[in-house]
């Protein structure tokens, strides 16, 4: 029985929410699923763009489609905001098994992103399998020296918050080249990072320790070739043949953040971002990570002008560019807001998946999470009701970091997003046209409240 | 502010779930994520079974299959109900329109479930669209004899929880050919009860009353021909061929429920019975709606028996046939209940898609509603938050008719849903694993619970 006081503080503060805020918030999510546009754009940025790696060809097609989209909002105003990205590309690449006496085999997998490649050489060696860091460590370094090395983590499907999951195990795809690196290994194999009970394999960042004296391959398995893998390394001797031409290009690539926004009615001055990010991996059709928090911070904008709703505050969607493998995009909107005394009054990050919302986490003070929690049963009717999580996003982080702005991060159902993030698997197929609107409206209905109310300025 | 002390006793209540629970509640999540075989089974059932109506071959092979699967969750004993049912054929079906003076093309549709067909000869008649129930009563026999009525009440898309506006909808599915037939028209075409951006028709149970003098054809539109239709409905002139074989075939079939129990180690006179239903439309695979059910009722007697709780009451799981269309083997159930005088604590159903859980409903007292709910913070961490609902299930409903037994209803994410149910679309690739596994852990843990604390009794 712990803080009955405050409990019932909270139903006190909680019954001020006036009427007129159930039913913005009701005309909100009407908006959202009988006319809302986010799905439908999606559909083009997924078909006709596809997936759009920083740097690359699509990703400046991104960055057009971003544009005129924008605009179809009614946005007062909308701008490009250069950032110059790094280019990863990937290149031809195979990965091939020989299990015991067996025939080199071709199976299906990823290099991971940032990762340099053989050259397009073969890389022939003896596979040797790990299932952590612990047992790693415990190798010694005759016994990892020109071996391929297979960290054989399995992501945890106990965890029911798969993103719990996610950043236990992502050290594995992120560090293994440099911790193999060390005793003399020739390349690196890893599990995906994933819920799936198929075979798509993973891709995302991966990167190099500056001591790192050579740069290793390293390649992703889906689960089902990892599971074959695993029993073939227990009951013997497994051969792999590596091939890749992936590299990081030498020059960094002209990009930008596509920004929208209505003007404040009354605080022009004070700003409130919401966004996800136009850059995908170079897989898929990049649906759900983040086409979806593209078109759900676009649908607040449409939203908002489509309900005639004229915010006092200066309300901004934006497409950050490149946060899936260096974060410019979100750098140089903290950089821009930092260099002209911006008053940032909130950042809201969208890039969790395009599923049905469930919650809104923050990176806050308590004080100023308590600020919006005590309107929360307002969400409740829209399947809103876990504000309990600390959650931000990449490419809103800078702000937080330079400019002490608050953060929040939309939460949506986590169960799919593991089975298909950063796979071939992720297209707009996999992204369902409620839960897609659902989260705008979540998001629109979150902006309304801090801009109406005044919270955390 | 309502009821603070109410609120305040809640809290003293619910820090009285004990540590234990909240440890059972987590070998229980446990169980179901890492060593899950319901994801398994629905994949044999809909793919070397699939769709299996009430009296069909497949119905039968579907029992064979339920028999078998029940015996690997080790339960103590399964058993055939068995349970006369009736059997609705499709055979052949066709529907053409004709938009003005254009020609006839085939459109997609499906006829309702239990009607009458054309006895396979062409009807051919001009469409008069009407959006309700209102505007057609307000339409003279003149103007409807002779007629194929159009239907076209759109789904409410604006309700958040699908099932509401299925609720609203469904009216026109159940009685159209009635309506229609007291002013002498032809046929029935209605819009889906459908959340669908898609064109696949849904199916589903519809009915004659009493009184009809003639039974009418009636067939369902997937949203995007229904919105073709509607165009030139309000344009011009539209004529239909509509042709049909289908028909309620004139003898009942023999057919079963199974049911696999955990005996009660302290009162195994007293029983709580977890089920879904094992027919379905005979379209899709039946995976959703009701495949999911039962996976996830046997799931219930699997993960007791591999933890080794020993529950005092005896847990049943029914897989009931003949939901769809006419509820027989829920009747038999309660039937067999009552002419046994068996005691039944609670009877709850899942029948509502392998989605995430978000909830449970209840069919009981207030007073026997708030013994759970009491506990419904353990419930929290698995994303199951809404103890709000009115919710039991047509197959249990004739235990709460006959002898006033307490229901209780899974609620997982709607959105989904209605995109699928009753179409070919119903597929397993529609159900994801970790959603279909926590809906399973939600049951084990609420059954756990009400035997633990001896609640409801």
């Amino acid at each position: 029985m712990k803080h009955p006081f405050l409990t019932l503080a909270t139903i006190v503060i909680t019954f001020s929410a006036s009427a007129q805020d159930s039913t913005m918030f009701r005309r909100i999510a009407d908006e959202a699923l009988l006319h809302g546009q986010c799905y439908d754009n999606l559909r083009v940025l997924c078909k006709t763009v596809g997936n759009r790696i920083s740097g690359s060809a699509n990703a400046a097609k991104a960055v057009t489609w971003g544009e005129k989209t924008m605009k179809t909002t009614g946005a007062d105003k909308v701008s490009l905001m250069p950032a110059d990205v790094p280019y990863w590309k990937r290149g031809k690449e195979s990965l091939m098994l020989k299990y015991g006496k067996g025939q080199y085999k071709k199976v299906t997998a990823l290099s991971l992103g940032n990762s340099q490649g053989t050259n397009g050489k073969v890389v022939e060696a003896p596979v040797i399998m790990v299932h952590d860091f612990d047992e790693f460590n415990k190798l010694s370094k005759d016994q990892v020296k020109g071996k391929i090395v297979f960290f054989n983590y399995r992501f945890r499907q106990d965890f029911v918050f798969t993103f719990k999951a996610y950043g236990d195990a992502v050290k594995y795809r992120w560090a293994s080249p440099s911790a193999a690196a060390t005793k003399g290994a020739v390349g690196v194999i890893i599990r995906s990072m994933s819920t799936g009970v198929d075979d798509f394999p993973h891709t995302g960042s991966m990167h190099y320790a500056d001591t790192d004296k050579v740069h290793l391959p390293e390649m992703s398995l889906g689960n089902n070739t990892a599971d074959s893998l695993e029993k073939y390394c227990t009951l013997g001797t497994v051969s792999a043949k590596m091939q890749s031409e992936c590299k990081m290009m030498p020059d960094l690539v002209h990009s930008y953040n596509v920004i929208g926004e209505i003007k404040g009615s009354e605080y022009p001055d004070r700003i409130i971002t919401v966004g996800g990010h136009l850059d995908s991996w170079d897989v898929g059709e990049g649906a759900n990570d983040d086409g979806a928090g593209c078109v759900q911070s676009m649908e607040v904008i449409r939203i908002f002008k489509a309900l005639g709703i004229k915010p006092k505050c200066t309300v901004r969607a934006v497409l950050f560019m490149n946060e899936e493998n260096g974060g410019k995009g979100g750098q140089a909107y903290a950089d821009s807001a930092k260099a002209r005394g911006e008053h940032h009054v909130i950042a809201i990050e969208t890039d969790a998946g395009g599923f049905s919302p469930r919650g809104i986490g923050f990176e806050m003070s308590e004080a100023l999470k308590d600020e919006i929690r005590k309107y929360k049963d307002l969400f409740l009717p829209y399947g809103v009701y876990d504000f309990s999580m600390e959650e931000g996003g990449s490419d809103i982080g800078p702000l937080k970091d330079k400019l002490k702005v608050p953060l929040a991060g939309l939460i949506p159902d986590s169960q799919r997003y593991f089975d298909i993030h950063h796979t071939n698997n992720d297209v707009f197929e996999n992204v369902n046209h409620r839960e897609l609107k659902l989260g705008a409206a979540t998001l629109a209905q979150l902006i309304y409240l801090i801009d109406q109310h005044g919270l955390l300025q």
